[in-house]
């Protein structure tokens, strides 16, 4: 990877709701993406549960899945907070992604944020989700943490990230994600 | 209920690998079962990945788990440890749980363990699972604890629990099962 090269994001959304505030918070990203960025949104709906029975081979969306994250310079992922940790459905994914051969997250530039219409913004679930990822060999972005708590305050009715401080916070996360993604990969 | 009637307890594997130890710790529970309880086992394959968008009305798998929880008079989980945290496939499961109206883990008397190949037992994925069950109501189990480390060679190759050590720690926690839901119920 050159250093002035693009840096090819994919953003992962934990939530499967077609109005979900954490796939809107990917599309405010896609917004604020720094140009030297580009950013490819997935959700995970396709992805079947997992099984080690079922992984030889992998079915194929879990192999498209796990392509998609070994192409990616780094991975965006937006978190909600179910019941105090992440979402099964984030945690499935995390499980396919995570066996050999190749986990596709040893080693990757990975940024984690979330939104909750509660006030936490997802705190709980984002500790859950940095110790899953640091796990499967993820090198998390340690700063700046987004947590969007209210979202349904900070989102209009089109799902616009509308609230002028979380657009900043996200600004700033992705732009220390172009930097921790350089940093750790040259 | 009366103090003497027959304890329903519903087991629930957190592995869809059907050779998977903590189905056959279900199985042992179900050999060493105290004469007043009874145990049915039921795994999660059924269950689709969670999406507030069609809980309206549950799909038919999701309102039959959470009518077997409802009826039961307590719930024994055997979880695995994926990634130092539960499977994606029960915490799916305990998203469906988790929702109104009626969520059927209120008040309902809960035990956990989990056995896996290291040497952990699967220690981390509990303390997650303690902390979801006791956020969606449950009344966990505070003793004893049953972690089955180094599961291959508790099991034999028909998956009987052959560790006789491990079958009195769950024997133990199945007495206290029956006493704690006694006691939290009445």
């Amino acid at each position: 990877m050159h250093t002035n090269s693009p840096l090819r994001v994919l953003g992962i959304t934990g939530s499967l709701r077609a109005a979900s505030f954490n796939t809107a918070l990917l599309s405010a990203a896609a917004e604020l993406l720094p140009p030297e960025m580009t950013l490819e949104i997935i959700d995970l709906a396709d992805l079947p549960m997992f099984n080690v029975d079922t992984e030889k081979p992998f079915p194929e969306s879990v192999a498209q899945f796990r392509e998609k994250i070994a192409i990616a310079d780094a991975v965006l992922i937006s978190t909600p907070e179910y019941n105090t940790s992440i979402s099964g459905v984030l945690k499935n994914a995390l499980e396919w992604a995570s066996r050999a051969p190749q986990p596709p997250f040893t080693n990757k530039p990975v940024a984690i944020m979330g939104a909750s219409t509660g006030v936490f913004g997802t705190a709980r679930a984002q500790i859950v989700l940095r110790q899953v990822l640091t796990h499967i060999g993820a090198l998390v972005l340690p700063k700046p943490e987004v947590m969007v708590p209210k979202a349904q305050e900070a989102f209009d009715e089109d799902g616009k990230l509308v609230n002028e401080t979380t657009r900043g916070f996200l600004r700033d996360l992705l732009i220390a994600l172009a930097a921790w993604t350089r940093r750790v990969k040259e």
